[in-house]
């Protein structure tokens, strides 16, 4: 029998309980789940941040940590984790992901705003250009950020996607490194953030590579709220550097009511919603996950504890 | 030398002159563009509905009536003409109501308003449900609905196309005709209006129609405005059974300032600005029509007068 502790909080329990164990029975795994198995006899680890888990060291047995997460910034650095980790790769949250940011894109691209809130009931008749016209940036080439490019370049948007490690990808401009970062960015009239929090890429979207994107460009964030040097990206809206700015992440969250994100009216506010793991579908890759350590595959997503993610 | 006659007005005549030269001379055609040949030397008519051109008549020796918009609701009644009339369709205008529609879709899918318009500040961190758990219905599956309604299923929108005679779409529900009507419009959550304007379908989406939607469902036109009975449209929005209506095309445009739509608060009005010709792409159009009659082959997007389409 394979015992699988549920290390995620309460809440959560209430959500994955049914689907993990349809999960597990239906991929032919005799697993029992549970919030109470000890340490000498857990040999699974699905975890999520929660107050309670913090210490991995007693559990010696486990073969893997599998986090319910896409995000692994708050686990990484836990010296007390030396079992092997897995981020949370999930087709929901995938999909998601894609259509906030496709819809997101759209919107500034159509210049829907002016149309939503138009008390002066305004007719101006000029249609917008069209999607091959407006250059896209990418940054981040993950599961996450290709799937987006993916998707906006199927729309006609001249996609530049930006990593760390070269990429290839059929009809997007391919960008990767220091030097890339900087090209990137040169003239994009949208960017999207889709990278890993890591020491590497905090503040990484700070003033000097704002002013390389085109005048009047807008930032999409739905990575992860360091990612932007905050008060830069004020300046840039207060200067006309951007004309708009759409995140999903901050710092801190719920954004504080005080936050001048909430009051500028170049930003728009949205409650870490792009993409959500979903309960049924991330049930399916912990399942799929625990079979192949099984079976003696290797894992997948497994998390590079050197680069972070 | 072909005589090519610009019938479409001054304001145009800016637009297109350089355009159709260019894409005339590129196609290998000796022809002369003009707004003033006589009709007794007229091969092709370029045409756009303008107070100073309704008689055809004179034109005997004009082999095709080649319009710049893609609805001909204007001249098809227009008994004087008796040349072949061609629609236009224009990548560019394709192109723009596919991003237009696919936007406005993916806005209402995400429930962007509410973060968009959030004067209290609140943080309410519901994730929308997935697009695949969003069915969409495109009325009209011509050239735009067929390509609006391949966009939004692969942004994997479960998608109901219904056209008038029967069509078969990879990937798509394609129902048709009167019965498919009623099925196709039951318990769809999103509806998009890309039907042409004939006496059949006037005021097609009505009360009884609207009343099949899902509660809640929300509608978009960009067709034509006389597409919708906007009363009953207004009592659904009332009442609750639709959410929102986003509307680019009206009875009387621009939409005079003092009529309901721009009031309320379930209605979105964009200025006719969904999909426009694009006079590079147009141009194009026209010249690859006037090329395959010269050499004999039947003409493109050629309207059927008993249809009016």
């Amino acid at each position: 029998m394979i015992k699988v502790l549920f290390a995620a909080g309460w809440p959560r329990w209430k959500q994955y309980k049914h689907a993990l164990s349809m999960a597990l029975a239906k991929a032919g795994l005799e697993a029992e789940l549970s919030q109470r198995h000890s340490p000498d006899e857990t040999d699974y680890i699905v975890y999520a941040p929660n107050r309670h888990f913090s210490d991995f060291s007693p559990y010696t047995r486990a073969k893997a940590v599998l986090s319910l997460w896409a995000g692994v910034e708050d686990i990484v650095t836990n010296e007390t984790l030396t079992q092997p980790l897995c981020r949370m790769v999930d087709a929901g949250l995938t999909e998601g992901m894609v259509e906030w940011v496709t819809g997101h894109v759209l919107r500034h691209h159509l210049g829907m705003d002016a149309h939503i809130v138009n008390p002066e009931r305004e007719w101006i008749a000029v249609p917008p250009p069209l999607a091959r016209q407006r250059p896209v940036t990418v940054l981040g080439l993950g599961e996450l950020g290709a799937a987006c490019a993916r998707s906006l370049a199927g729309l006609n948007f001249p996609v530049t996607g930006w990593s760390r490690r070269p990429k290839s990808m059929r009809g997007i401009r391919c960008l990767a490194g220091p030097d890339g970062l900087e090209a990137a960015l040169d003239g994009a009239q949208i960017v999207v953030l889709l990278l890993p929090l890591t020491s590497g890429t905090e503040n990484l979207l700070n003033a000097a590579r704002i002013a390389r994107l085109e005048t009047g460009a807008v930032v999409i964030n739905p990575g992860r709220g360091p990612l932007i040097d905050d008060d830069a990206l004020i300046a840039a809206l207060d200067s006309g550097q951007l004309s708009r700015a759409t995140l999903d992440v901050f710092r801190t969250e719920p954004l504080p009511a005080d936050h001048p994100f909430w009051a500028h009216p170049g930003v728009t506010v949205t409650p870490h919603i792009a993409a959500d793991t979903r309960p049924a579908t991330a049930a399916q890759a912990i399942a799929e996950n625990i079979c192949r350590s099984e079976a003696g595959k290797p894992l997948l997503h497994l998390v590079d504890r050197t680069t972070g993610y």
